[in-house]
């Protein structure tokens, strides 16, 4: 099963993934977390262009490293890790690209997801825990955390990210979308009960 | 005006690109080179992970990593230099993608132009000068150099592109096919030609 964590930054993915991954571990199963960008030899490469903060990189080019990164992650971690039936746990995915540049660039969210299919080779998670917090609220989670590149976008750019993800919302089947407001421990209740409810679509 | 020099290594593209790039500067235009892998900082950075022999990539990371370059490039020096009015000379550009990861990575010759379009804006060369040389004599010809990722993968794979090349000129206005088994002298002869015969496509 291949479940992807999305949200803005600071709205608590790391932290409720990490807590998931130790309860499935806890539940006896194998399990892999894997981030984005990153998770291989190339895709720490193709992160390090990323989040320089002196690179000028278009919104074009930003997209395709991270789906250049995100192929690499398939290919080589995901789809292997998968087949022996592991839990593959993802800090953010496809769905980062609909919000952040789809959205977030004005590239548009259609072509997106359509070059997110190319890159991932129609292969996309089981289910998405959205963690929705307000971007100031987000913004105060990571006011002491030295900003990359683009975390440095400020609060415009990331209401409209938020305003692309609770939008994918409606469109989508096992997307889930939770109040991060919440503490840390009502979150991760609620992630292990739809987690245990989950059908998986036909 | 926006020429690109297409073929597989040895063919002649760099050679000719040189004193095609000296006629033109002789006859009173500004010109610039660029060069794909790089041209930019973000290229460099991107060429140096294609062309590492160590680098583990799958084939859409590949494709995915030249268009980011590609695109970047566009931006930052294709697009500026042409609103100037200045001539610009590529060594290899959006067909090597069709042709290499295309046809020789059997991505697929039509997703790949598509995926170009995207990377491109929608800019493409006004002419592409395609110098076809038989693969064997390609091999001689680079045969002392210490070859890249790319250029390790040997004499099918070189066919398949060599092929991929071919067909194009059957679909496309003002890709030219030279021969480059003939003399440097005769080729440039021919480039001009084919440079001032030039009437652009309405
Ligand atoms: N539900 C929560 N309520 C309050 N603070 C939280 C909550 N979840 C996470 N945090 C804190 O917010 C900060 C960012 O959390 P983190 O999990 O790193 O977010 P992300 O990975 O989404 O950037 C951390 O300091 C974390 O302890
Ligand atoms: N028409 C030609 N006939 C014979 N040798 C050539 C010709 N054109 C180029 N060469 C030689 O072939 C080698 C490769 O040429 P180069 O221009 O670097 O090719 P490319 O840039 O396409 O890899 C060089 O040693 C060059 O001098
Ligand atoms: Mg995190
Ligand atoms: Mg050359």
């Amino acid at each position: 099963m291949f479940i992807a964590f999305e949200g803005i930054d600071g709205c608590g993915k790391s932290t409720q993934l990490d807590l998931f991954y130790d309860y499935l571990v806890k539940s006896g199963f194998e399990c892999i977390k894997v981030r984005e960008p990153g998770g291989t030899i190339l895709g720490e490469k193709v992160r390090r262009i990323l989040l320089d903060k002196e690179m000028r990189i278009n919104s074009r080019s930003e997209l395709l490293l991270f789906l250049a990164s995100r192929a690499q992650l398939i290919e080589e971690i995901i789809k292997p890790s998968l087949e022996k039936g592991y839990y593959v746990l993802a800090d953010r995915f496809a769905d980062s690209s609909i919000a952040y540049q789809g959205a977030g660039r004005n590239l548009g969210e259609v072509v997106v997801e359509k070059l997110n299919a190319f890159a991932t080779d129609n292969i996309f998670p089981d289910i998405v825990f959205y963690i929705d917090i307000p971007v100031k609220e987000a913004l105060r989670r990571i006011e002491s955390k030295s900003k990359d590149r683009i975390e440095r976008e400020g609060e415009n750019y990331l209401r409209v990210v938020r305003e692309a993800y609770l939008s994918m919302a409606n469109k989508r089947e096992n997307f889930y979308i939770l109040d991060g407001t919440k503490s840390i421990e009502e979150i991760h209740n609620e992630i292990v009960n739809l987690y245990k409810s989950f059908k998986p679509s036909p």
